[in-house]
């Protein structure tokens, strides 16, 4: 027989647990959830692979080559790669049936065949959620995100996060009025001026052809930091004379404005102006989430607001705003560690049931009635000695273990015993739910 | 741009939902998960995708031709078709981490490419559980999987339904007494007689070779019916002198016997000696749930006992008894026949909160302390006539409008609307969550 044994593995950069791990993913994975829900998202679910001429419909670039794809017969498939292009296809393949502002979350496995490396997966969840309007869609709810990032990672257990606000329409207005068109090789000049100083950076914007007066306004802009309304104060009085950068200056404001209507601490928010995020979709309100004693996760939630959800779908247009957390990646990350997950129990069970000399219909009582009381509960039913049952119960962290033997039975009581501190008492079944909740 | 759109489409044989049916799936998906945690059941979450030498190491037989399976690189890779391959997979992988029994469940997609047929999807929720011994499994358990069922199907609102129950060693221990070695052939003439009558029956099982006698005895057999108590003495006074026979009678007896200790009244489960289950590795309980009302929906829960979970990764004996509900087919049937999700509302929100007069600071006050209590709340950013924003409510079946102007700044109240009655009050925030909650 053993010769016709497979061993036993996954695919690698695929990620999987062990129950104890497994109940912490999903306690976050709920804690987002439940965070979405309260403020009135709606859940979607879409289908893991699509027609490929829809899911890359606007064309992958970069992401193009990790995507699995492949034939079924004659119909081309490809498996999602992140859950904003399935959003823009049901959004508009749906228009007619849907109501707007359409508010959704979508927590659900996307798949991106990336070269194989540490806390790189291929299989990840992400969370996501965005606001959609037909036609357009007030500012205020770029306010709104952040409050929902606030009080998701507040009650994931971190205190010290911040979300990192910016408006690509400053930058944008910016350079527009100071002449510069090269905003890529200028953006990555100063991108490294910790690393090269503050000359260097200078000499090589010259470099790259922007006029002296330009470049000082660049080092101006730059060194733009402090309080958000430091910040603010900064920016208005640089003195840029540029429609976009007003509208920028305009929204920004706002959004802090409205943020602290929404009751997120100060020390919670701040307006960064070096962020620019990657995709190109961004319009306007662009989010990064940083965990302040764990700089080097980078940012554990991200977004932004974006002039067109559906273009490559439809006419209509459909602005939005929307964030999204990589839960598979921070999940990692947090376990590595040790933030989440140390110690954790490997089982949902809060008592374990042992029937003693054979009184096993005393102990199924016992087990319906405690779940009746809403007290996740197992028997355990094999035979064997009893140091193995509660090696079992050890091994698992169950918090309590019942003996129901024939003392038990006679006096209608159930003994109970505290794993942790060990302590050991004949009590009713009334008084063990209690003890236990 | 518009010769440059796409037709947004899905993929054939997939089930996508609109918000209001998507908020039903996920209530009946988190009752299940309720009801599986209840039981200490485990939450067990693993890849979509695997290695195809692996997950198909037992080899596919009929729904080989079914897999969604494609190359990547160099690399052979299968969708899961089922939840319980997986399984065999991850305890055998994970064998020194686990503790057994290992009791899991696991609520997730499988793929299978099925002809494209109303009701079937390629890719579906399965809903499974599993204890899995370590070498031997006591028979109780075969007795707590349908007090699960019977929690489940109770909390999702049925009464009336059936958990049949059977064991293949009865089947297997009559036929071997018999004589009996073609049983598929047997078996097919036994399940036409609904169609073809009794004497019809009796020459096709005579033209197969069995013996008058057999043959009287496979009429007796078949003419069991009844009331639980009736069927296993009927069954005992048989006389059919086998040991498997003998094994099977005394599994079901004690099964029956724990089944009512764990609560499940008499009308909710019935020994069916007809029932096999198509597939081959169940050896011994087996399990099929009819909904009473609704009988050609066919079974919603079926599952039974195995002796072997693991023999394709692993050496190591691993029993198992486990359930699966096919959650998307259930939803479909029961969704067309309108005993789930007519007049389903669009969203989770309890209130919409709409500033009027531009108090909009006052109304993101109402949201925030409306959430902090508990209450899901949305606000209505957009600019806009205010019976377009009573239609939003109205069309996402919202319970509550919330109206914030300057007389309820004034007054430090707000007033409320109740959309079903129509009735509106002036109240203050704490009444409102009163009366919302």
């Amino acid at each position: 027989m053993s010769n016709d044994i497979v061993k036993p593995s996954i695919l690698p950069g695929f990620m999987e647990l062990l129950p104890a791990d497994q109940i912490v993913f999903n306690k976050v994975m709920d804690t987002i959830r439940h965070n979405y829900e309260k403020f009135g998202f709606i859940p979607l679910d879409t289908p893991v692979m699509e027609k490929s001429e829809v899911l890359l419909a606007k064309g992958g670039g970069e992401t193009e080559k990790q995507i699995y794809r492949f034939m079924k017969g004659d119909t081309d498939i490809s498996m999602r790669f992140d859950l904003t292009v399935p959003l823009a296809r049901y959004v508009s393949q749906h228009f007619n049936d849907l109501n707007f502002p359409f508010r959704r979350y979508h927590i659900s496995k996307v798949y991106r065949g990336e070269r194989n490396q540490k806390g790189r997966f291929r299989e990840f969840y992400q969370a996501d959620i965005d606001i959609i309007g037909n036609g357009k869609l007030s500012i205020i709810n770029d306010a709104e995100i952040p409050s929902v990032i606030y009080s998701t990672f507040k009650e994931l257990g971190f205190e010290d996060f911040t979300i990192r606000i910016n408006n690509r329409k400053i930058l944008n207005g910016f350079f527009e009025y100071l002449n510069i068109t090269n905003k890529g090789d200028v953006l990555r000049t100063i991108d490294k001026i910790e690393k090269i100083g503050e000359e260097a950076v200078i000499k090589e914007l010259m470099d790259l052809g922007v006029e002296e007066g330009a470049v000082k306004k660049v080092m101006e802009f730059i060194k733009i930091k402090g309080e958000n309304d430091q910040v603010l104060k900064a920016l208005g009085e640089l003195g840029v004379n540029s429609e976009v950068f007003k509208e920028g200056y305009d929204e920004l404001s706002k959004v802090v404005h409205y943020i602290r209507c929404f009751n997120v601490p100060e020390k919670n928010f701040r307006i960064d102006l070096t962020i620019a995020r990657g995709l190109d979709y961004y319009t306007g309100t662009v989010y990064e989430t940083i965990l302040d004693n764990y700089p080097s996760i980078g940012s554990v939630c991200s977004g932004g607001r974006y002039d067109n959800l559906a273009e490559y779908y439809t006419n209509q247009k459909l602005p939005g705003v929307g964030i999204s957390i990589g839960l598979t990646r921070l999940f990692y990350q947090l376990r590595e560690a040790n933030i989440w997950g140390e110690n954790a129990s490997s089982t949902l069970s809060q008592a374990l049931v042992i029937p003693m000399d054979d009184c096993i219909e005393e102990s199924i009582k016992v087990a319906n009635g405690l779940r009746n009381k809403g007290v996740v509960a197992e028997l355990y039913l094999e035979d064997g000695k009893i140091g193995k049952k509660f090696a079992y119960a050890d091994k698992l962290k169950i918090p309590y273990v019942i003996l129901i033997g024939p003392d038990e039975v006679k006096e209608n009581k159930l003994t109970i015993k505290n794993m942790t501190s060990g302590e050991q008492n004949m009590i009713s079944l009334e008084e063990a739910v209690n003890l236990i909740r």
